[in-house]
C-alpha cells in the first residue's frame, strides 16, 4: 500500500487503524478506553434507575451521562469521517447500536415526555460484543457460533415443536381450569404452558383442579425431558467441530489425518510431522 | 405412468398432486396458503379467549372463525375426493387431526352449550407439523426422530424410575408434613414430587418442617442430577447417529455409503474405496 | 441335571422357576399378574389417602387392602419355601421389600395408633424393579448403570461440591438476610441455597436485601452452570460406553476391530466378518 | 536422602510427613481425624446458629466451638512449624483458609459486638477440599478440571452473553412493567432476568401486563435453550479429555502414552507400538 498519504488521508488512516483496529499499541489502548467507558455509562444508566440514588445524585448523574454521550458522539462521528465507506457503516449493525446508544439522551433533552426511551441506552451493553469479537477470543467464539449454525435447522424444528406443544398445553389447561383458577385467556395459559415447560415455575398461575394438576405434571415432565433435546444437538454438533479440527494435521509421507495437536510422528506409518509449535491448531493459539 | 386420464381423473390428479404433493410451484403455493390460514384461525381463537376482544369484536371473529372452518371444510372435502385412498387418510393421523380441526365450530353450532368444546380446534396447531415435515426439514427432523427412537428403550426405562422415585417421595412427603401443610394425599403430594423433581418449583406446596425440607431438598438434587440421564442419552445417540451420516463416502463398487473416516475397504462389499485423504469431509467445505 | 425328583421337590422346582425365573410361560403370566396386582394395590393406597374417596368408600378400599396384603403374604412365604436360600432370600434387597410391602398393614392392624406407617407399603412400587430388571430391559438398563457406575467417583466429587458450595452460599446468606427475612437458621439458609442452586425456586424465601439478591443472582448462576457436569459426565460415560461395543468386532484376517454393527467386510484390509445376523452388539438385541 | 537428621529436623521432617503427607499410615490417620473434626465443627456452627437449640445448649455448644478452634489452632501452628517454607505456606490459599477457620473465634472472643464474622467459620467446610485433592480423587478431579480449563475461553464468552442479555431483558422489563408492580430500578429488574433466565423462578417478582408476560416468555426460552450451551461445551470437552486417556498405551520406546486405539507408531518417537488387538481397553475389562 501506499505510506505517502496526504496530511487528511494520513489522519483519516491513522484514526482508522486505531479506532476500527485492534493490532497497534493504540488500538489496544482505544478499545481498553472504550470498554471501561461503557460500563462506567451503564454503571450511571443503572444508578439513576434507583430512586434513593437518583434523588440524592440527580444532577451529578445528569453531567456524567451528558459527558458519556458526549464522548461517544465524538466517537461517532470519528467512525464516519475515518471509515472508507461511511455509508455502508452507519448502515451496519454496529453502526445502528452506535446511534442508539447516543441517540435517546438527544430525544430526551429535546422532548422530556419521552423519558422512558432513555432506558434503550442500555443498548450501550451489545457495544462490548464488538470488542470482544475483535480482540482474542475470535477463534473460540467462531467456533461456538459455527456449531450453532450447523445446527439451526435442527434449533428451529426443536422451537416449532415447544410452540405447538405450548399452543395445545396452554388450550388444554385453559379450557380445565377457566378463568376462576386465574387462567383467563389463551395467551396467559400459553404463558403458563411456557413457564412450565422451561421449568422456571413462578408460581404466579398454579392449577387447582385434579386434571389441571395431571396435564400439569405432564407438561413438566415434558418440558424436563425436551431439555434434553438442544443440549444433546448442540453437544453433537460441537464435538464434531471439534474433532473436524484434528483431521487438519496431514503426514508428508502417507498423507493420512486425524492425529492428535501433540503428534509428532504420524500414527500410520511413523514418519515424522511437522512441528506441533508451528502448526495452525484452533483452540490452542 | 398412463398420462392419459380421464377428465375427472385428470382434476383428481392435479388436485392430488397441488394438496398432497410439494414439489410443484402450485403445491408450494399451497401449503403456505395453508399454513397462513392455520396460524390466522389460530389468532382467532386465540383473541377470542380474550374477554375484551371477544366483547368488542365478538361478531367479527365469528365471521372469521366461520370463514375459516368454511375453508378447510372444502379442504376436508377435496382431500377426501382426490385421495386414492380416501378411507385410509380419513383413519390416518392426519385425517383425524384435520377433522378434529373443523368438527368443534359445527359441534358448537347446534349445541350451544358444549362451547368448551371450541379449544379443541387448537389442534389444528398439528397441522403444521404436517407441512413442517414435507417441506425441507424433513432429513434433519428424521436424525432427530431415528435419536428418540434408537434411545426409547432408555429412554422408558429413564420414566419408569422417575414414576417410582416420584411415588416413594410424594408418599413420604405425605407421611411426613401431612395434611396440615397443604399434603392433603398421595396424589397432591406426587404432584409436587413432580413439580419439584422437574425444578419446575411454583411454591404453591412447599415443605413447613425439618424432616420435610431435608426430604424435599434430597428430592431436588436427585432430579437436578437424573436430568443428566435423558440428557446424555441423546447427546450420545444423536452424537452416534450423525457420526454415521458423517462421511458420505460412496463405494465405487456397491455404491453404498455410512463408511468410516478411516476405512480404506468397503465394508458392505469389500472393494478398495477412494483415498480418505481426497474425500471431502463435511464442516470443513 | 436330575430330571427325576421328589414330589416335594418337584413342586419346589416347579414354583421356583414360576416365581423367580421369566423364560417359562408360566413365569411370564406370574410376572405380569403381579405387576398388575402391584399397580392395583399403590391404587388403592393412594385412593385411601384422598380424604373424599376413604370417607365414602373406606370399607371397599379396606377390603382390597387386605385381600392385597394376603395375596402378597402368600406369594413372600411360596418365595421362602421355593427358594433354594431362604435366608439369603429374606436378607436380600428385594426380600427386604418384599417383607416392608406387607408388614405395616399387619403392624396397623395391631397397633392403630401406628397408622402412619400404612405409607410404607408405597415401597410396593420399588418392586417393579425387579420384574423390569429381569424382563427384557435388562440390556438397556445394564448400559445405563454401568455408565453411572463408571462416573461414580466422578459423581462423588461433583456431590462433595455442590455440598461444600452449599454451605458457604447459606451461611453468607444468614449472615447477610438474617431472621427478620426468613432465614432463621443455618440449616434453613442451606435448604434456600439447594433450592436455589438446583434451580427449583419455590419462592417461600427469598432474599430481601441488595447484597442478599447479589449473593443470590452468583448462586443460581453457578447452579446452572454446574448442571452441565453431571450432564457432560454422564454423556461423555455412555458415548464411550456405546463406542466400546463397536470394538467387539473383530477382523479374522487382520485382527483389527471397531467395525460398525452393520459392517460386513473390514475396513482395514477387506477380508470378510463375521455375519451381522449373528453376531451379539448389546443394544441392538 | 540424609536419614541422619538432628533430633529437631527429624521431628519437623516426621510431623511434615504426617501432616502434609498421604501415604503413611500415620499420615492417614491424620487426615481421617482432621476430616471428622471439621466436620464435627460445622455441625456445632449450624447447630448454634438455630435459635431453639443455641437457647439451650449454648454453654455446651461454645465449649466445643472452643475446643475446635483451639485444636485447629495447633494444627496450624504446627503447620508453620514443620512446613520447609512457613511464609509459602501462610501466604499459599489453603494457608489463608486455615487461618479464617480460626481467626473469628478469637476475634468475637475480643470484640464481642463482631459476632457476626463467626459464620466466616463456614469457610472450614472449604478445608475437605484439600483432603479430598491429597487423597485418591486426585486423577477424577484433575480430568474434570482440565476439561473446565481448556474450556475456560468458551465459557467466559458464554457469561459475558448472559451478562450482556441479562442487561437487556432486564432493562426491557422495568421500561415495560415499571415501579407499580414491583420493578422499582434497573438492578432490581436485572435481578429478576436473572432468576427468569437460570428457570429458577422465585414468583417474588412476576410481569403482570401482557407485553411484559411477553418479554418474560422469550427471556425463559432463551434461558431454557441457552442452557444447552455450557453442558455442550463442557460434555464435549470432557469426552475429548477422557478419550486422550482411553488408550494407556505406553510406547515401549519413549514411554509416553495417550496414542489412539488404532495407531500403530509412536507419535511422540516413531516407532512401533505393541499389538493394537492385544491391549487392554479399559471399559472391557
Amino acid at each position: 500500500m501506499d505510506r505517502f498519504f496526504m496530511s487528511e488521508n494520513s489522519l483519516k488512516n491513522t484514526l482508522y487503524v486505531t479506532i476500527f483496529g485492534t493490532h497497534t499499541r493504540a488500538g489496544k489502548a482505544f478499545d481498553i478506553t472504550l470498554i471501561i467507558a461503557i460500563i462506567c455509562s451503564l454503571l450511571v444508566l443503572v444508578l439513576d434507575s434507583i430512586p434513593s440514588v437518583s434523588a440524592q445524585w440527580s444532577k451529578e448523574l445528569k453531567f456524567l451521562e451528558y459527558t458519556f454521550t458526549g464522548l461517544f458522539t465524538i466517537e461517532y462521528i470519528l467512525r464516519l469521517y475515518c471509515s472508507p465507506k461511511p455509508i455502508a457503516y452507519a448502515k451496519s449493525f454496529y453502526g445502528i447500536v452506535d446511534l442508539l446508544a447516543i441517540l435517546p439522551t438527544y430525544l430526551v433533552l429535546f422532548f422530556p415526555s419521552a423519558s422512558f426511551m432513555g432506558v434503550i441506552r442500555a443498548i450501550r451493553v451489545m457495544r462490548i460484543f464488538r470488542i470482544l469479537k475483535l480482540v482474542r477470543y475470535l477463534q473460540e467464539s467462531n467456533i461456538l457460533l459455527r456449531s450453532l449454525l450447523m445446527a439451526k435447522r435442527k434449533i428451529f424444528i426443536f422451537f416449532t415443536s415447544v410452540a405447538i406443544m405450548v399452543t395445545i398445553f396452554g388450550s388444554l389447561i385453559f379450557v380445565i381450569e377457566g378463568p376462576e383458577n386465574g387462567f383467563t385467556s389463551i395467551p396467559i395459559s400459553i404463558y403458563w404452558a411456557i413457564v412450565t415447560i422451561t421449568t422456571v415455575g413462578y408460581g404466579d398461575l398454579a392449577p387447582q383442579t385434579g386434571l389441571g394438576k395431571a396435564i400439569a405434571s405432564l407438561t413438566m415432565l415434558m418440558g424436563y425431558s425436551i431439555l434434553a433435546v438442544p443440549t444433546g444437538i448442540f453437544a453433537a454438533e460441537l464435538h464434531q467441530e471439534m474433532q473436524s479440527h484434528k483431521v487438519l494435521v496431514k503426514c508428508p509421507n502417507c498423507s493420512q489425518n486425524g492425529h492428535d495437536s501433540d503428534a509428532m510422528y504420524c500414527k500410520h506409518c511413523g514418519s515424522q510431522l511437522a512441528d506441533p509449535e508451528k502448526r495452525v491448531v484452533p483452540g490452542e493459539a
